[in-house]
């Protein structure tokens, strides 16, 4: 951390701010300049709250020279993780894709999508049970009921069941059956929750907000490894600008970012990013090319009567071409899915 | 509701779309134009899911004619709402302010504060117990023990308390004390959380999402109006833009939008949208006069040592010269403070 | 500037890059951190180009301490500029209000504004000539003949014009005929048109640009000032959002930022922000009481006739209506207008 | 275009209102609806001007159905623009390299540059001769200086030169000897530059504004057009967001949005974008995947003495090892480079 002292303070005054902070055990560096002094500190600044200096009248501002993330950091841990649900794994060299519908409707519907796409060579199976929906009038999913549903699927095609959780009260009933536990966008910084899922054993696939940062995500994914969960995987989604071409602005740049700040592994949602089912192949083709280390992918037998998010959702034939596709690519990667 | 054909889309195929829309009880009119037909939609289009409907292969895109809200609409009740408090009032003639610091740290500084902006004109005390905070290892506040000191802070001034919930396990426990239950802007749209929300009988105080639209955050009020509970006050606190030079990008147009497009009350929070202390009393007057029902603004007997958002809190003398110069200009929009 | 060096770099590294600064007349003070050393700058770092730093292998990142403004800060001239056009003045204690359509369409129309404004107080009479559209379909403005009706409105009242440049072709005519000179958000970073701006004795009107932070909005007041005027007034006029209620998300707290930073007057257009007439009422108060110089707001005598922004403009009884209620809160400000 | 009708208006002034729009030869269509009407028109609607409408006292508002641009549109010229300099060509299944340094900085610097560029397959060589800085005291560029030695390299390689025009005065010039004229982010909507680019002969590449949207951009290609020059380029280069690690979001989802709107050839420029070189190879890989017809790429021989954009250069090295890799993608994709 580096303090940028106000112009005109008196050196009395800068003395005793860094007394305030060697109190803390911090070794204060002073660097002398024309118009404003600036202080080096040195040891473990994680025990300053930045705020509190911050709010100190000798203070115009305060430089982080460091992420504020540890066990998400790949400074202190080089090798990339890779989370392994019953033998079907995401990260290093494991390129995996979540597939199925928006939302479960019926056994008939989960089961019939969960069979196509495992025949095309997804490893796990979405279906959301508890549906975060912008209007109290719209659709809120089958939830208790969708979730037996997406089990019936899971017993019939092996695929783990992925699906979003919208309540700490949920926790224990997920903790029992899902095989990995959906954060969604809009609770990313639930951080009750958050804290709540890190007591559990289940990997955890958290989206990334529609107006968070980079490190904002990975210190979401930091309050759930602080809780003892370190199995997270992080997933961009799109974010929230003035183009509205699109339903929001897909960051692929954030993939190569997060491989340089974090080992955690990071999927890609172009389905959710785009809003338009034609974009989702040159988007999962991009997200490939790009180093994402999976993709989540809408797929619906039936989109014009699906009860959510039909305009972005593959049919069964159409998610099985891309699959042919993304596996020449995985290839050339020289990555496996 | 308003429904564009694609271009080259057949009479025949034109006509079974209409079928399917009539089936729902919806007149459907057709305007023919030279590229493209257009459908004009009347009746409850509530009942119509638009994502269904823009999953038709037929559809290029919809456009809505109404906003999507009902019981937070101004064309359903164009009396502007008022929240009582035990006689302290927001909305309509009735400006309010809410004063505290960002966190609740021990009794003494509590209710030292409290004594201080109630004797400088605010209406409502608040304080945070349970903080959400970036990172895991940032004070999480003093929760349940922070709550008590709430209560003696209120029972010493006879100020109402305002303070925030995090998770629904705490419902109950805020349904009892609570004066007025905060949702943070990271919790606005935690439906599920709303839908408690929506079966207390407190005022809930809803703050814009930092990535949210105007219609985005009358919904979610639109989730808490709908499952029963109509006392709902807004909360405009900033945006997140490209902007660095401010934490957030106060959006005090949204107070206008807002109050043409509800009858509900809207306040602004001028602290937590700059983050400077310096500009909390320029953006207090500006909200003022843009036709705000209120202000939340953070206060701080001792900014240096806060144990969050210090730098934005105003010392207790300054809050106090800041309200008189609100009453005048209170005054001068014809509302009383 | 403040240098973070590389996790890992070697000291002989360290020193090579020391060498290389002190080159330039820089002295460098290194503190040595765990992780990694951070060096200090101490001198005219104005030398040094940050991007040729930024890319030594050895650089991780590096701080900025001081605004790279030097003409415009307030840091080396504490005293208020103020714009003195044949006695109409802006900045300091006077507030100035300039008005008029957003195009000029006729000699009658702009001198019946023109007269209108003027007896509501308005100091400057604005108008488009030149205009930038979104569209080459659209109207784009009288042009030579627009600014010889300007003219026209300025011999019948008195009331100095002040009008949009879209091309350094231009330059010659502006400087000998307009009174103020405009450089709309579009060109606000189109530096050479501000530098030939630079060599004319007009003052000239930035706009803020829809993407462009507070900081490089004075930046390139900075260029105009470099170039050798000093005359220079800043308009914040919206910036671009995710959100599309209005326009223009009007960034409100860029006028106490402003003032915080630079000595030069800064005035808002709520007209172009809102892009609705019933907002510019509310965002015009708002505008004086955050500390504004000036406004700049669209009266058009014709508002559903207007060949563009007929939506945003106010008619001349509102705006005579407007006038007075801004004079009561100029007036708290203590200010004149 | 459909027109929505405020609720509550008269029959009677619903029909004034379609008088008006009739009697510039469209039709009007009246939809009926319980709380208000809408209007659908039918015929050239381009002659009407939105804002006069949207200014009526009888409309709420307008909702556009068709894209504002003709000679830009797809649905007018289903064929793929190809873009052919001296054989070398870009579009359709042409994918072409642009590369080069930032800045023009000497004759050896350019010269040899380009000879490496062209031996790793580049088509075109870039490089600044003016150049757009923020700041005033920035390297500006070595202007028509560095514009002789940008022929001096195309001289020695044959490669066709690409390079950024900042002014309307240089047309001539730029006509004379430059290949393709490079209009930058900044000058995205300085309309005047974009007409008289439209009366020359040479192909122009547009980069898209930092707060541009798609149809914006395609609005300004329009321009061109309009004004003559259907030789149009377009350039996705990363927008401004929220936001900082990269010093643009790159919006590559534009790359299928553009290919479904317009058949004028789009290209990638990562290195703007990211502002890391190490994101280079990464977003270029996903620029060929996502559909680009090409990449606008900065090499350097000596990234960290380059007078600009050193920290997202790439050495030549690493640009011909990224070059292998392109060249295995865009084969998968059906093209040529």
């Amino acid at each position: 951390m580096v303090i940028v002292i106000k112009p005109g303070t008196s050196q009395e005054e800068i003395d005793l701010l860094k007394g305030r902070i060697q109190k803390l055990g911090i070794q204060v560096h002073e660097v002398k300049r024309e118009v404003q002094s600036i202080l080096g500190l040195i040891g473990d600044t994680r025990k300053i709250d930045p705020d509190t200096i911050q709010a100190d009248k000798r203070v115009e501002k305060i430089v982080h020279i460091q992420e504020p993330f540890k066990k998400a950091n790949k400074l202190f841990k080089q090798e990339e993780t890779v989370i392994d649900v019953s033998g079907n794994k995401i990260g290093g060299k494991h390129f995996a894709v979540i597939a199925g519908p928006c939302s479960v409707e019926s056994t008939e519907q989960i089961i019939s999508i969960a069979k196509d796409v495992k025949a095309a060579g997804a490893r796990f199976l979405r279906g959301g049970a508890f549906k975060p929906r912008t209007s109290p009038y719209s659709f809120q999913g089958l939830r208790e009921e969708g979730l037996d549903m997406l089990l019936e699927a899971r017993a019939a095609t092996g695929l783990p069941i992925v699906t979003e959780i919208m309540s700490p009260h949920h926790i224990e009933l997920f903790e029992k059956h899902v095989d990995v536990i959906q954060v969604g966008a809009r609770n990313m910084q639930n951080f009750e929750l958050l804290k709540e899922l890190g007591a559990t054993t289940k990997p955890i696939l958290l989206k990334r907000g529609l107006s968070s940062t980079i490190e904002e995500l990975i210190m979401s994914a930091e309050y759930i490894m602080a809780s003892g969960n370190e199995k997270v995987i992080l997933c961009e989604r799109g974010i929230r600008t003035f183009e509205q071409f699109t339903r929001n602005t897909l960051d692929l740049s954030a993939i190569p970012a997060i491989k340089k700040l974090s080992h955690l592994p990071v999927i890609v949602d172009p389905s959710h990013a785009a809003g338009h089912h034609w974009m989702v192949e040159p988007l999962s083709k991009a997200a490939v090319a790009v180093g994402a280390d999976g993709l989540m992918i809408e797929v619906h037998n039936d989109p014009a009567n699906a009860k959510c998010d039909g305009p972005q959702s593959l049919k069964p034939e159409k998610f099985q071409r891309l699959m042919e596709i993304l596996k020449q690519l995985v290839k050339i990667e020289g990555k496996e899915m």
